[in-house]
Formats: C-alpha cells, sequence, structure tokens
C-alpha cells in the first residue's frame, strides 16, 4: 500500500512535469470548470467538439474525455475516440445521466460499443444501469441505494475490459481483478454542480502519464478526493467558497498530504 | 403578512426536504451559476436541451425552466413544455432580451403561445415589450425607466392567466389580483452576470413545492434577495467576492433571516 | 508616455459613462467569465450567437467581438461582423488556436478575409501562425519560444491594416508604426482558463469608447494586467481565489493605480 501511495503522489507531480494536452469532449455546464481543474493539476485542457477537428486535436493529445452531459457530441467523440484508439492516447468516459432517458442511454452504449474505453468514471447509478445491475437516477444523481454495486462494478470490468471508477460517498475502483475502495472526499462536494465531472478530469491527467489506468483511477480520486476535504475543512459550510478553495486546495497538494491523507483499502489482494 | 413569511420560509426549506428536479432549458452563460444556485437552494438542477430526450426528462421533473438566452432551443421548451403541462408540472418562463431583436421577441411570444406558462420573470423592459407597454433593452438588460410597468404587468398577469414577476431595483409580483412589491436585493447584482437568471431557479425551485405560485414567486425574490444582501455586506464592493458569497448566503439562509430581512409589500388588498 | 497613461485611465472610465454593449460571439467555455469580466469594467455583455439575430444585435452595440474557440460560429461572425463594418462599430478578433487544426486556421483566416478587423488579440504562437512567421501550439496554449514574433507583428499589423495583440509573459501592441511593449500581469493568470479571453473582452471594451486602437489595445493590456496583478498579490499562489479576485481588482482600479503601475515601453519612436 505504502509503494501505491508512494506511486499516486510520484503520478501527480508527473502531470506537471509533463503538462499533457487533455482533450475534452464534454457538456457545457461545466466546461470552465473542468478547464481550470485541468490546468491546476498541471495538464492543459482543449475543450473543442466540433466534429471537422477533433481527431486532428488528438494528435496532440496525452489524453481523451468524454463527458456525454450532451449527447449531441456522439459522433464526434466516437471520430475522436477511433483516433485515440489507433494512437494509443488513453480514453476516459464518464456516463453523465445514463438511465434518466432513452437517447441518453443509448448514446452512452453506443459510444462504448465503438470505441475501446479505457476508464469509465461515474455514479453508482450510472454504472449500476450501464453494468445491467440496475440503479436510480434522478437527472444526473444516483438516489437510493447502492448494494451489489461492488460486484456489479468489477463484473462489468471484466466483461469490458475497462476500468471502472464509482464515485459516492465511498468510491469503488476496480480493473476486475484488482479492487480498491478510496473513502477520501466531502459530502460539501455535491452542493456543486461538476465535482463529478472535476474527478474524470483529473482521472484522464493521470491516466495521461501512468498507464497502469487502475492505478491512475485511483490515484485521480486519492488526490482529488483529499483537496476536497481540505478546501471543505478552510471554507466550513460554504459552498460558493468551496467551489473557490478547491482549486488553490488541489493545486497546492503536497506530497506529504497526498501519502499522510490517503484513505485506500484493498477488498481482494492487491497485485499493485 | 406575517403568515405569508411564514409560509415563505417554510417552502424555501421545503425544497430542501422534496429536493425536486429541476429541469432547465437555458442560456450557456450562466447554466453553470444556476446549476448551482438550484443546489444551494436545496433542489437537484438537470440542465439538457436536446429534443429527443426533453420530454422524458420532464417525468421526472419537479419543475420546468425556459430561459431564452439562446433561442436556438424553443423548439425543444414547447416539446418539454407540452410534456409539462400534461403532467402538471410547473412552467418558469424566463424572457431573456425580449425586444432586442426580432428572431428572438417572436420566438419568446411563440413559446408563450404554445406552452402554458406558470411563471413569468423578467426584467421591466422584457415584460413590458411583451406586454405591449413598450420599454428600452440594450442587449439583456433594461435601460430607462419602469413607469407604468406595475399597471402593465398586472393586465399581463390577468390576460394572460399566469404569475408576473418583474425584478429591478424594486420588484413586483402580480397574478392580476394580487401585487406584491419586493424591496429585498442589492445593486451589486447587476455586476454578475446571471443574477437574474438564477432569480428564475429560485423561482422554479419554489414553484415545485408551492402550487401557489404568486406566493411561490413572492417568496423566490425575497429569498434570493435576502441572501443578496448578505452577501453584498459580506463583500464589500467587489463583485467577484460577492458572486462566491452568494451561493454561501442562500445556502446558510435561516428562518428567522427570511422572516425578519423580508421587505414586502402589497399595493391592493391581499388574500394571501 | 505620462500623456498616454493619462488618457488610458480616461478610457477606462470612459467604459463606465457610456456603458457600451459589447456583442462577444465567442466560446462556450468562457462565456460566463467573459461577461462577467465586461461588466466589472463597466460595458454591457450579450452573448448571443444564432445568425438570425446577430446582425440586428450589433445595431445596438458599442463594440463586437469574436473568439474563435469554438469555430462552428464563424459563419454569425462574418454575418454581424459585415453589419458592424458597414456601422462603423470596431470589430476585434481572438483567433483561440489558431494553427492547432486545419479546420480552425481555415476558419479564422476566412474571418479576417471577409471581416475588416480592428484589433487581433492572440498569444504568440497563434499570431506567428497566422502572420506566417510560424509557432508551436499545444491546444490553445503557445508553447515554445518566441524569437521574431516582434517584428512578425508588426510586419502583419501593416499588412492587414489592423492592430495587433500578443499577450505572453511580455505584451506587444503594434499598428505597424507604432509599437508597445506591455510588462503588467503575472504568471498565475496562465492556471485560471479564459484569462486570454477576457484580456480581448477588456481590449474590446477600451474599443467601444477609444478610436485609437492602438491605445484601446494597449490601455486594455495595461488595465488588465495591474488588476491582475493586484488580485496575485492578495491572493497568494492560489489561482481558485486568484480568479474571483481578478474581478474585485478590476473592478475597484483607480486612476493612480493605472498610471502609477502601468509598465509601458515603446520600442519605436510613439506618435501616442
Amino acid at each position: 500500500m505504502e509503494q501505491l501511495l508512494k506511486g499516486i503522489a510520484e503520478d501527480f507531480f508527473q502531470i506537471r512535469k509533463e503538462k499533457p494536452l487533455i482533450q475534452q469532449i464534454t457538456n457545457f455546464v461545466v466546461q470552465n470548470e473542468t478547464a481550470n481543474m485541468t490546468l491546476c493539476v498541471g495538464a492543459l485542457p482543449v475543450m473543442v467538439w466540433e466534429i471537422e477537428e477533433v481527431a486532428e486535436m488528438v494528435t496532440h493529445a496525452g489524453g481523451l474525455l468524454f463527458n456525454v452531459g450532451n449527447i449531441t457530441w456522439a459522433d464526434s467523440m466516437i471520430v475522436a475516440g477511433k483516433k485515440a484508439n489507433e494512437l494509443g492516447v488513453p480514453v476516459v468516459l464518464d456516463p453523465v445521466g445514463a438511465g434518466a432517458t432513452k437517447p441518453r442511454t443509448d448514446a452512452i452504449k453506443r459510444i462504448i460499443s465503438e470505441v475501446k474505453i479505457d476508464i469509465i468514471r461515474g455514479n453508482s447509478a450510472e454504472i449500476g444501469i450501464l453494468a445491467g445491475a440496475g440503479g436510480k437516477i434522478k437527472g444526473v444523481e444516483a438516489v437510493g441505494g447502492t448494494e451489489g454495486i461492488l460486484d456489479a462494478a468489477r463484473e462489468y470490468a471484466k466483461r469490458e475490459g475497462f476500468v471502472v471508477s464509482v464515485t459516492g460517498a465511498e468510491d469503488i475502483v476496480t480493473d476486475g481483478e484488482r479492487t480498491a475502495l478510496v473513502k477520501n472526499g466531502h459530502p460539501i462536494m455535491a452542493l456543486v454542480t461538476g465535482t463529478g465531472c472535476m474527478s474524470t478530469t483529473v482521472t484522464a491527467s493521470f491516466a495521461a502519464v501512468q498507464k497502469d489506468y487502475f492505478r491512475a483511477a485511483v490515484g485521480a480520486l486519492v488526490a482529488y478526493g483529499i483537496a476536497g476535504e481540505k478546501a471543505a475543512a478552510e471554507s466550513g459550510d460554504r459552498p460558493g467558497t468551496f467551489h473557490t478553495l478547491l482549486y488553490d486546495s488541489i493545486y497546492g497538494l503536497t506530497e506529504e498530504e497526498i501519502i499522510g491523507g490517503a484513505k485506500v483499502e484493498f477488498t481482494v489482494p492487491s497485485r499493485a
């Protein structure tokens, strides 16, 4: 475990050294927030979604992120994703609101069937629904219980060959064999829109510098979760102030804070 | 009056209990801000605008908001609005920039003619122009006097059968019979884009839990205005800081602050 | 020089007196931020991009800004731009990501060929590439050296007949004859997305009240850069807090701060 945490801290600072371009085809609600989160972890964001330029842009990218908050760009995602697959650029998918409407669920499934996804990061309802285990979603928020999500995520990862990252009160990351629980983060994050989307951005930034995507996904949630805890402690119960401090917090994160603050458990023997 | 204010405070906390989904087809300038405002009053936002999924999304919604900052989604609004009318979901319209261009004015009038609107919330120029009483708009801002707007709003409410909510230095809310002036708020709000749009979001959140839409519209402007005053007092003459504190302020609002801080007057005998 | 700086301070406060409408066809990542920046310098923003209304909106505008972050609106820009040219409304272009992809570079060149641009404001890679002098861009960020950019900018300004404003560690503004270096600003600005786009917004606001576009472009970078320095000093090394304070800072700027804080040098004799 100690070695994993040291590795996570290394990956975190590696992002600043490499400054990978993280290309994000994402929804219009949180573009600004996820771009700023990308900058604060040391990567460079580019948010273009136009189908005529997304594939060419991938040739400069270190990571490609799809956030399906707006389903209109599914075709752009597929075009960009095929190029990323060809070039070995990691692809991270945020299946926003899967299950909320049929066109939305269909669009997400189509992307998964046409592009090789490396990491999928969603809430328990989104992942549960896509994995076929069920779940209840209200708009884009998971509501209700999360029983069975751990097994469902593991099976889904095995079946699809990607890393599954489920965020919630307690996060789950699994590649089908290794499974980690990440207990970092803070409830106030639910009061700021896009905190889930930002965790996906951090995940894509880690994946751009760390080819063990399980480690990348765990590392992202650890670093982001600790940043959230720090910002929450500093801001009190004030969501606007918390939002501002979240950027400060992740930007200023130290190796000691990452290693000392990580709350990770393995539920099966880890090879990490 | 005391009873009305107690009712407003009840409605405010009822939003947090019910956590209604507020579906918002809105402009891209303020999506993030209005989503965060929705969360801070205790409701859940969903901001999809794609015509193929808006009607299905309404089946989960407690309120539907149209913000016509971008006229491109007029058709999506009409599709979603018809579904909302069928299901009894309250529909709140923000006629951004009515009168600024002909296509814009036409789009707004088309929405009003095809969907039963429950509350319309705009500035004095937007409402004046739509009501046929005239007004002067510069981009999306009302400029010039507001004489006659009170009578125009009352007539407009009576004619169209919706609640008219006019924000400005002094707000007017009327259902054609009851008319209230709300004197809460602060001039610094004009230095942050989307403060009008956010007041509409709060209005939709109140309407999701309070079927007396006159009371809902008054309550929203009272709560939002008091939050604005608190944030202004804490931030000094600093618009960026004010913007951040506005979320904190409405999130932390207490029953005492609402009842003690409300500045409401009735201009005709109230039945509330 | 002293006279130029006094003029810049005058222009800055003239914006608040005139409150010009700054029409911005811009990308969806930074619409909110640039609208707020517009308000904080005392102008009024309007962000519509729909082709059916942009020309009519120009009839109310004091300045027109194109930010080509999303190339989809190139046609809207051309329609609005032709109207602005006809009416004498200044047109300011932000060629976001020029050189990053071919469709993007082509769209930007097409806009320049069809609309008379008054000021172009970009980073050294964007301007270098458009000027034919080369440059290296990663997404929308200039990477690598900026040798030769001063001469390239001057030649480009002369050839195209517009003012060229190149921002970076040290800014360059030239109309082909006069050339100024502006050394205001702070490195933390690179950690907030849209700080370049916001400088273009301030430029358009200055151009709306000052027909000497060289002076307008210099003034905008001076005022914005000083505001950035103040916000950086107050926020420490914290990008989220800096972002919030940037609005406060430019809103509260005084004549003394502008004149005392300006770091401008002329590289050729100035006629200003």
